[in-house]
């Protein structure tokens, strides 16, 4: 953890740029919040890092919809070790935008991405969240 | 699992009420989502239930400022078994309120709940979650 460098005014450890990269590309399940009629939702997602960007598979509904009018997005993962008081989260804003060029859906479907939600399901799309910012924290432990 | 009735329109089981219930009482650690600005937010945080109400201890700051307005939020906890491919979520939507009343506060004092975030942190307030809705939708294991 030699990349850790500041702390915030809660005294959390600020995760640098790369940090945040890594931990983003060791998971693949984070969680999506988006606002609907003002107000704030959370919905799990399965999803991969195509280069540097989240990316998700989604069906119609409100994920998609935000996506399809670029409405802002957050994307959030995090892991807790409650016992030791220890965690960590990162954090992506930006927009949402549904993945539309072939070439590239074509590389996205070889990722061989399945969410588990889809099982079931009709018309599905790849979104790509633009990312305005990525940041993480970290609680480090406690002396 | 023999409460569990009905799919949502992704395949996805419905978690009746006290499922929802019971799970947000076996876990200490969640997500807040807020919107700022337009803009939607993640944040994690470590919570208790009192009664039937999330609540969560913050330091003067986004969450702390959404409570004192009564704004919209969102709160969520999660598990996945990404080798089974299962998970479950289970989300509580509403406004937050900051609870100010000393009897109340002593009670949740009482609880011990010990953020990790606020280690070095100054100011802090309790928050309790007003839910309008708690939901929850589980993958099952696949046929």
């Amino acid at each position: 953890m030699t990349d850790i460098l500041a702390r915030d005014r809660n005294g959390l450890v600020v995760l640098d740029y790369e940090t945040c990269l890594d931990r983003l590309r060791s998971r693949n399940v984070g969680r999506v919040a988006l606002v609907e009629a003002g107000a704030p939702t959370i919905l799990p997602v399965v999803y991969a890092m195509a280069g540097n960007a989240v990316v998700f598979r989604s069906t119609v509904g409100s994920k998609l919809e935000a996506a399809e009018s670029s409405r802002p997005i957050a994307f959030e993962i995090d892991e807790h070790d409650t016992e030791n008081r220890q965690g960590w989260s990162v954090l992506v804003t930006g927009v949402a935008d549904v993945v539309d060029d072939p070439e590239i859906v074509d590389g996205l479907d070889a990722l061989g991405l399945d969410s588990w939600a889809l099982a079931e399901a009709g018309d599905t799309a790849w979104i790509r969240i633009r990312a305005e910012a990525v940041t993480g924290r970290a609680a480090p432990p406690r002396d």
